[in-house]
């Protein structure tokens, strides 16, 4: 038997802090460029002292690269839109990501690989702390932080935890689990596909209330919950492996032997794919590694990071090529 | 460019001559028992003198045995369930099967691999020879050989090549074809899967019409149909490679990932990967020695015969998984 903290290392992929913050007496980021802050240098130039970060303005910022920046999430697509004065501050490594000018004036974001609230919040606040020192941060004393959109005032702060659900997803079991989360003031979405369809069965939890709760309460919510779906998911691992064991294995061994063979791979049938072969290294029914390597191909395979990649603009049917002789050669290295 | 040798060398898969023959004098034979002709003994006296040969009585001959032979075609269906009178004398070998008491008294067949009429019919004829020496046959000065059938009466002969035409399946030519053949007094039908979908792409062209028409020419009138239909199905494969390498590439890379790594395998969807990867080999698309080995998979992944060679009666399910076991290393070994 598994404990919780292995199961959930088994499920939870990575970890993202943000805090929103806006500076005094500006008005919120329009994306007409003018009424904007000179915000960028000061915080390129704090950030700069606590480590090496690269600076991104989106006026300057070819498409393929800020799509490519999108796909790896450190910035969001409505930051990309506001070419007059959006810009990232992104560390070497990617694990911390500022963006300025988005739907507030400034962003701060921490990434990590697992299950690790209260490291990821732990470094945000450092960038926080330094930034604050500098930056008159809009505050009020009933309100907490001050933000463009109401569902972010309070702390400012959105914990989310990605988790590879597919047990859940092929039993049918998530949407009821989305629909129970969200009563206790939490939010499940898929995160890659459009509307209810969650691509590659990962999905995002994060809380839905930031106002009239404490940073650590919010944690420790989410941390809650995490081990409440984790535990749902592997209850729902063991029952497609007890009830539908060649079933469950005829399926993860047929999405290895297509995505070792393909000419050519589509995304949305690549995470698919990808997705039956985690749940096969989860249930140990294929001999690969723990999934680490193959959610990094999730992100290595979206399109603007395969053109970046390339060093070249590809058409649809080219992606694909690539996509499939990649996947090929690293489920092999690996295997 | 290949010659057209060469071509119906990869076309071509196995080729079959049948006689039919009646003891003169005596009823068709009815399935009832009690009318038929004491045949099994002398001829089996006779063949014995030319090779080694085993005797099938169907009423000893278990349900799993004989439909292996049904499934391996040195039987027919209609043998089998005359287990009153019904026999069947089969070489070592498997090249030659004569059936006593199917719809004919006596039915010669011989089985040969590959394009290769004339050596078969030779084969035949020389158990005819044999045969008639001690057994009077049913022969009208006028209509020929005497046979159960009208069809059959004259020569009694039916000459057939079984072919392996995938690319004028996928381009749809087939129907076309098939329609065209039947004008010039031939015939094509598939040779596995009921009504009109043929399993594996397999087909086969056979005589309509053996009365009024020498050996001879119905043999050079079959073998005109093989050159041109695998003249066709030389230009559709080019075809298919011409407009769409990518595609047929993808479909055949993505068959030999499933049947190397499926965890079970039903019949159908055997016979249709399996074509995918025989025109892959074919088109060199796929590192696989030529075709006879994978032709061979075809018979020993039918029902009986796996079962027959497990030792058991098993369940479809457990048939399934027998055949992603055998199909998988049988690849593996070859590749």
């Amino acid at each position: 038997m598994k404990d919780i903290k292995e199961i959930i290392a088994d499920i939870a992929v990575s970890t993202r802090i943000r805090l929103a913050r806006n500076v005094r007496g500006i008005p919120f980021p329009t994306g007409a460029g003018e009424t904007e802050p000179e915000i960028v240098k000061p915080v390129y130039t704090e950030l700069s002292k606590l480590g090496t970060f690269r600076l991104f303005s989106m006026e300057k910022t070819g498409a393929t690269e800020a799509n490519a920046l999108c796909e790896r999430r450190l910035i969001s697509p409505d930051l990309m839109r506001n070419k007059q004065s959006g810009a990232a501050i992104i560390s070497e490594n990617e694990s911390i990501s500022v963006m300025i000018n988005e739907e507030d004036h400034i962003r701060q974001q921490c990434f990590l690989n697992g299950f690790n609230l209260d490291e990821a919040f732990a470094a945000a606040d450092r960038i926080d702390d330094a930034l604050s020192d500098k930056i008159d941060f809009a505050f009020h004393s009933d309100y907490g932080y001050i933000t463009a959109c109401p569902t972010n005032l309070g702390t400012g702060l959105r914990a989310s935890v990605m988790l590879f659900l597919p047990a859940l997803t092929i039993t049918g079991q998530i949407g009821q689990l989305i629909h129970a989360v969200s009563r206790e003031r939490n939010t499940v979405r898929g995160v890659y596909g459009e509307g209810s369809a969650a691509e590659g069965s990962m999905y995002q939890l994060s809380n839905q209330v930031s106002l009239g709760i404490t940073e650590a309460d919010i944690l420790s919510h989410v941390a809650g919950t995490v081990v409440k779906i984790c535990s749902a998911e592997n209850e729902a691992r063991g029952t497609l492996l007890k009830y539908g064991t060649l079933e469950i294995k005829d399926r993860v061994q047929r999405a290895y032997g297509i995505l070792t063979h393909a000419a050519r791979l589509e995304s949305k049938e690549f995470m698919s794919l990808l997705s039956d072969v985690k749940l096969g290294a989860a249930l140990e029914l294929l001999q690969l590694p723990p999934s680490g390597t193959l959610d990094e191909l999730i992100v290595k395979m979206q399109p603007a990071n395969i053109m970046l990649a390339a060093g070249a603009e590809l058409s649809a049917e080219q992606r694909d090529v690539y996509r499939a002789e990649f996947v090929a050669k690293a489920l092999s290295l690996i295997s």
